[in-house]
C-alpha cells in the first residue's frame, strides 16, 4: 500500500490547536493515583481516555481491577498484532508553591507546554490516540491489530498489573509492545530502550543481645553492626566487586549486537559527575567500561543501613540490632528468587546462619534484542521523521516491563518521545516541548505504517 | 598506735538509728543535676555536706566551678596523704511511676534503704563522713592527711573536673585515691577496682553524591555506605580482630600480678550469655578468655551506623551520606589523641582519603598496679571486716578517674561498698541493704585506720 507521509506531516501542522485543545483537557483531569477519596474523578479519566478511543472506530472498555480501572481496546485486522502500553495516572503535584503556573491548568510558555502528566505519561497516551485517528483518516484502516493497555495506577507501583496480566494472558497477546514512551536525551536524540534490569530486594538483619549493652562490653558482647559488615564483607570484594557464590555465573553475557549498539551511545561521565558533584565514579570507571556497568552488568546496591545510636556526640552502647537494605539489580539470565536463594546459601556457607535474609521485592529481567523486527521499527519511524535514534540495550531501572516481555515473552521497547531529559518527570513545573509533541503524532502514525507493512 | 577496732563495730551498731537519720537527710535532697532551674536547692545540699564535713573538725570549703560547686575538705597530718573522691548529685528519678516509694523520702524495705543516690554516690559520701567522725571520736586524731573531694556533676559527665583538678594539682596532691564506691558481686563478695579503659570515640564519615540518587546507578554511584563498609572491614580483619596498623602494637601487656588477680574473680559467662539472651559471645569467647578480653584488652565497637533509607519495604536509593560512630576502648599503653592518629593513618595508607574521621571525645585509661600499697590496704581493710575482696585489674568502662591517676600520677582505687549488684543504679527503686551501709562505715574507718599506720 501506498501512503502519503508527508500528508500526515501537513495534516498535524495544519490541526495543531485542536490536537493541543484535545491534550489539555486530558491533563486537566486529576487522576492523582497517590491521592484516595476520588474515586469518581479518577473514573471520570478512564473513561474519557474509553471514549476518545471508541471514537477512533475502537472496541473499548473499562476493566476492573482491585484499584483503578484498566482502558483496554482493540482496533484493526490482520496476522499482526501490537500491544500499546500507558497510564492515566500522574504523580502528585506537591510542592505546590514551586509551580510556575497551576499543575492541572496546562499552560504554554517558550514552545513548551506546562502540566502535571504531560511528559509522563498522559502526553504519550494522547500522542497516540491522536495517530491512530489521524493515520485512518489520512491514510485507511489499520492493516494489524492495535490494542491499547492504559492502566491507573503506575505512579503507585502498578500493584495490580501482575494479577491482570496473569489473568488476560490471551486478551493482551502480541507480536510486539509499544511500552510508555521513552524520551530525548540532552543532545536532542530520541532514545529507544530494548529492556530493564530485574531486582531482588532484600533486607539482611542480625541481632545482639535482648537489649542495647554499655560499650564496656564491647569486647566480649556479639555486636550485630560488626556482624552485618563482616557479612557485607564477602557480598563485595575488597575491590567492590560482586562476590556472592554463583551471582556473576549466571549472567548472559550481551551480544555483539548489545555491544555495538553501546558503543554508539553517547556518554559522558564527566557530566555525570559534575551533575552528582563528585570526583569519581564507583571503582574509578570511566568512560564505555563504566556505560557498560550502568547498563549491562548486575548490582549490589546498599539502599540502607542503620544500628544503634544516630545522635549528635557520643553514646557510648552496642546496639541490640541492625539492619542493612539491598536491592541487587539483575541481567539477563539473573531471576529474584534463584538470586534470593544464593545469597541464602553464600551467608550459610560462610557461617552466618545468624543473619536473616528477608525477601522483600522481586522483579525479573526484561530484554528485547537489539536488532529484534521491533527495535529496526522503532528506528526507522524515527528516520521517517528525520532524527537518529540512540539504541539502548538496557536501561539501568528496573520496571514491570517483565510482566509483558518476559511472562508473556513479547518483544517489549520503549520509544517516542514526548519527554525529554528537561521534562522535570514527577517534579514542579513538569513540560514537554510542543515540537516533540507534535513530532510523537507523526512519529507514532509512522511507525503504525511501518509495522502494518 | 594500738587501736580497738572491735569498739568501732560496738560504737557504730549502737548508733544506727542517728546514722541512718543523717544519711535520709542527704538522701531528701533533690540534687539532680541533669535539671537546671534549682540552683539554689543545689548549692544547699553541697553546703549540707560542707557543713557535715566542717563538723568532724575538716577545714572544710566550696570551691566554684562553671557549673555546681565542689565541696572540698582537709583533716588531719602527718606524711602521707589520702583523696577521697566522691559526688553529691544524683540521676533524674524518673521514670517516677515505677518507684515503689518516692525516690526522694527515703525508705526502709526488707533490710533495704531505697531512695534515689543511696548507691550512687550519697551512701558513699555519708559513710566516709560518718567513718571519719567515728574514728576520731573512738580512736583519735587521724595520723595523716585526708583530702575530701566531692563534686556536684558527675552524673552529667564532669563537664568541670578536668579543669578544675588542672587548676588545682596541688591542692589534690596524694599518696593515694579513694574513687567513689565500689560494690559487691552477686555472690556478696566486695569488687576492688584498680583502673578504668581509656577511650577515643570517632566518627566515620563518607559522602557520595550531592543528593540521594535512584539505585539505577548503583553499579557507577560512589555508594557512602559501601565505602564505610570496605573501610571497616580495614578496622577489623575477617575474624573479628582489630587490625588498625599500629594499635595493638601499643599495649602494654598485663603483669604477671593483673593476669593472677584475673585469675582470682569469679566469671560466669554462662550467666552473662542467659541475661544477654545470646548464644554465644563476641568470637565465641569464653571462660577466662572471655574475661581477659573484657577487662584487659582494647576494643573497637560500633556504636551506631546509619546511611541511607530506614523505613518499611523497599526504597532504591544510592545514599548521598552515611556515619558510623566508634568506641575505641583503650589499656595501658594506648592514648586517645595517638589512637587518632593511628586510624587516620591506617585508613589513608589504604586510600580511604575520603573517608572523614572525626575526634568526638577522649578518656586517659587508668591503672594502678594490682600490687600497690592502697591495694593492699584495700584488701587487708575488707578483711577486717570478715570479707574477701576481689580485686579486678581494670573494668571494662572508662571514666574521669584518669584525671587523678594518670594525669596526677596518684595510685587510684574503688573500694568500699555500699552498692550490691542489684542496687538499680541510674534506675527506678535504686536501694542499699542496711547491712552494707553500716559495714561500709566500719570498712573505711577500719580504712583510714590501717592507711595511717
Amino acid at each position: 500500500m501506498t501512503v502519503d507521509l508527508e500528508g500526515l506531516g501537513r495534516r498535524i501542522g495544519g490541526s495543531k490547536g485542536e490536537l493541543l485543545d484535545e491534550l489539555k483537557e486530558l491533563l486537566r483531569m486529576r487522576s492523582v493515583s497517590a491521592r484516595e477519596g476520588d474515586e469518581e474523578g479518577f473514573r471520570g479519566c478512564a473513561e474519557w481516555v474509553r471514549a476518545k478511543l471508541e471514537k477512533t472506530g475502537a472496541e473499548a472498555r473499562l476493566m476492573e481491577t482491585e484499584g483503578h480501572p484498566v482502558v483496554y481496546a482493540e482496533i484493526g485486522g490482520g496476522d499482526r498484532t501490537l500491544l500499546s502500553y500507558g497510564h492515566y495516572d500522574v504523580q502528585p503535584p506537591e510542592p505546590l508553591e514551586l509551580w510556575e503556573s497551576d499543575p492541572f491548568e496546562p499552560t504554554v510558555r517558550d514552545g513548551s507546554i506546562f502540566a502535571r502528566g504531560v511528559a509522563d505519561d498522559k502526553g504519550d497516551v494522547m500522542a497516540r490516540i491522536q495517530a491512530l485517528r489521524i493515520y485512518q483518516e489520512e491514510i485507511g484502516p489499520l492493516p494489524f491489530k492495535l490494542k491499547f493497555f492504559i492502566e491507573g495506577e503506575e505512579e503507585v507501583g502498578s500493584p495490580n498489573l501482575a494479577p491482570f496480566v496473569r489473568a488476560n494472558r490471551e486478551l493482551l497477546s502480541a507480536d510486539a509492545c509499544l511500552w510508555e514512551g521513552s524520551m530525548k536525551d540532552e543532545a536532542g536524540r530520541p532514545m529507544v530502550f530494548c529492556g530493564t534490569k530485574g531486582m531482588a530486594y532484600v533486607e539482611l538483619r542480625a541481632k545482639g543481645a535482648s537489649h542495647d549493652l554499655h560499650s564496656m562490653y564491647g569486647g566480649i558482647a556479639p555486636n550485630p553492626a560488626w556482624r552485618l559488615v563482616q557479612a557485607l564483607r564477602t557480598i563485595k570484594d575488597e575491590n567492590g566487586e560482586i562476590a556472592v557464590d554463583g551471582f556473576m555465573d549466571l549472567v548472559e553475557p550481551p551480544s555483539e549486537k548489545d555491544l555495538e549498539a553501546l558503543g554508539r551511545i553517547p556518554f559522558d561521565d564527566a557530566a555525570l559527575r559534575a551533575s552528582w558533584g563528585v570526583d569519581r565514579l564507583d571503582r574509578n570507571l570511566t568512560g564505555e567500561a563504566a556505560l557498560r556497568e550502568y547498563l549491562l552488568k548486575p548490582t549490589a546496591n546498599i539502599a540502607g543501613i542503620h544500628s544503634g545510636y544516630a545522635g549528635p556526640g557520643s553514646k557510648t552502647i552496642v546496639p541490640s540490632e541492625a539492619f542493612v537494605k539491598m536491592d541487587f539489580r539483575l541481567v539477563k539470565g539473573q531471576s529474584p528468587g534463584p538470586v534470593v536463594a544464593l545469597i541464602r546459601d553464600h551467608l550459610k556457607r560462610r557461617g552466618f546462619d545468624d543473619v536473616e535474609v528477608v525477601d522483600l521485592h522481586g522483579v525479573e529481567a526484561a530484554k528485547t534484542p537489539v536488532d529484534s523486527p521491533i527495535v529496526q521499527t522503532a528506528i526507522e519511524a524515527w528516520e521517517g521523521v528525520g532524527a537518529e535514534a540512540v539504541v539502548y540495550p538496557t536501561v539501568g531501572g528496573s520496571g514491570p516491563t517483565s510482566l509483558i516481555a518476559t511472562e508473556l515473552g513479547i518483544p517489549t521497547i520503549m520509544t517516542g518521545a514526548v519527554a525529554n531529559s528537561g521534562s522535570r518527570i514527577h517534579a514542579p513545573n513538569e513540560s514537554a516541548r510542543l515540537d516533540d509533541y507534535f513530532e510523537a503524532i507523526e512519529y507514532f502514525a509512522g511507525f503504525f505504517n511501518r509495522f502494518g507493512r
